[in-house]
């Protein structure tokens, strides 16, 4: 098993990529790795890090797509960047198994779709998020980010697509639910009617109905559907009320030596409560769809985040996910 | 100046619902009441809280318009709830200025819609939320409920109406942001291209652009217009998100005797925490552009909550808020 990874883009580039890449080779190692980005950099990270340098071949690319161009340059403008190069190799060699990449959202997109091209019978590819939940299952929701104008029939898609994702994780018969403004059928747009249709017709779908804004963290679904707008609403929402609130506590218990205090008391289980963030942090987004895995990890990811997302992406590719989607997509 | 209560469909009715109209009869001496429901139920209330009777009428009816009812029963069918009442009285009755519920929201929208009828040269009656921020500031978002496929002319019309009643609040010149999935004119879907070409060319208006999810609750924005799906599911995700991390903050500080013993040193600044969810259990919503005030009171609402309500109303009647919504929708 191969994968290529972009190491430059995010945040704590290439340094935390590099790092994370290392310790999955060390836990895993049945994947060797095609490392993207300036040769030198990252030849002196393995060095460092005391790597088994026989399992990295290194593509050299010396310029960085960042999030400040243009997503579109990735089609056609931005060859020479470490995300262009992996692209370019995830589709021309076929001993490569994914791609993973902290770089651009719209880049990453818009390349996978137009360089990689789409699974067969996939209408659109989409974008999947992965949340917490109060029952500590995961919720995936997607689209998060491809198609802002959704038709219903991308909604069926993004089911199945997310179904045999999910399925992959240990998880049977996956709970599917389809985002709105009420629990009824009727609720709703346009949109969510006929999606609501496609849904509850296929026998083979764990459809469980209409699941609204404030059930999505109570883990009443393992995936939740929604076109991009909404789908993109909703993480972004979730994921600031979830600091606002923290944030309004951490500075209480840090307000002044007596709180401070109290908070010796409280250590083991505070950080308790950080652990709800970790996967928010970790949570890599695969793009569902592609002929190719691609994976989008967090622009923040760390070390750590980087190894977890390499040893989930592993599962992916071992069961096979996209053969699995072209045929749920084709046989619906 | 006289409101009328809606005295039942509340999880609290009438209890809290006639304490509250009470205590803000009690701090503000120029409002009088029509209260309706249980006329023997309402006027032991009113008796064992010592109210001042002669500033309460009473509109006797019998039964109570839950949330189980179709929405729709409002307009024909229901016509001895307590809400029906009301709205009938709020339509015939020129020496009435507003009607206060806290029952369904579906149906209160549909009788105001139906029964009262818009503002002169108002499309589409809208529901609006408010929420905290960051900067202590309140957001307004809206609609939040009403019209669930919105042209672009809608969510313009929200923005002028919401303009006028945040300026009644004392903000000058409001900030007006479009709910959207990125900062840049050319994201978002085909409705939010063609909203934000309105909201530009309105040189009155303080349209600062998009924003996104997770800037709402920053406060970069006084008021927030989207279509009702995405704002139903902003407000809906954003509070389940802030009692997912504040329960388990709560939880934390509640796990052992040690842990309570530490929450002793931080008794007075946790309390502030809690007023972060004050106004958001407080708010009320106010139906924008229906021919006379409605205002949807939160279902959980306590005394405490009915009487800030009933001041702020009292703020949007005397302001003259329809007047104003009239004359801007009109000149625009």
């Amino acid at each position: 098993m191969k994968f290529i990874i972009d190491c430059y883009g995010g945040d704590f580039s290439p340094e935390e990529i590099v790092k994370g890449v290392i310790l999955a080779s060390k836990k895993e190692k049945e994947i060797s790795y095609v490392l993207v980005g300036k040769k030198e950099e990252i030849e002196s990270l393995l060095e460092n890090n005391k790597a088994d340098k026989t399992r990295f071949e290194i593509i050299d690319a010396r310029e960085v797509f960042t999030n400040n161009d243009q997503p579109t340059l990735i089609v056609h403008g931005k060859e020479n960047t470490s995300l262009s190069k992996a692209l370019m190799a995830l589709r021309s060699r076929e001993d490569v198994d994914a791609l993973l990449t902290a770089g651009s959202t719209g880049a990453t997109l818009a390349g996978s779709i137009f360089k990689i091209g789409r699974v067969k019978g996939v209408l659109r590819p989409c974008l999947m998020a992965t949340l917490p939940s109060r029952t500590g299952k995961l919720v995936r929701v997607l689209d998060i980010g491809a198609n802002m104008d959704a038709k219903p029939e991308y909604l069926y898609q993004y089911a199945l697509m997310a179904n045999e994702l999910v399925k992959l994780t240990g998880v049977d018969n996956p709970r599917i639910g389809l985002l709105n403004v009420g629990k009824e059928e009727e609720k709703g747009n346009e949109l969510t009617h006929a999606a609501f249709k496609l849904l509850k017709e296929d026998k083979e779908l764990n459809f469980i109905g209409n699941i609204e804004g404030d059930h999505v963290l109570k883990g009443e679904a393992d995936i939740v559907v929604c076109d991009a707008f909404a789908g993109n609403v909703l993480i972004k929402s979730l994921e600031e009320a979830a600091y606002f609130v923290s944030d309004a506590f951490q500075a209480a218990i840090k307000k002044n030596i007596f709180t401070k205090l109290g908070a010796l008391f409280q250590l083991h289980e505070l950080k308790k409560v950080k652990l709800l963030f970790k996967y928010a942090n970790e949570a890599s987004a695969p793009l569902l769809g592609i002929k190719k895995l691609v994976i989008k990890m967090h622009g923040k990811s760390k070390a750590k985040n980087v190894e977890a997302v390499i040893l989930e992406t592993k599962k992916l590719a071992h069961g096979k996910l996209n053969e699995k989607i072209e045929n749920a997509v084709n046989k619906a």
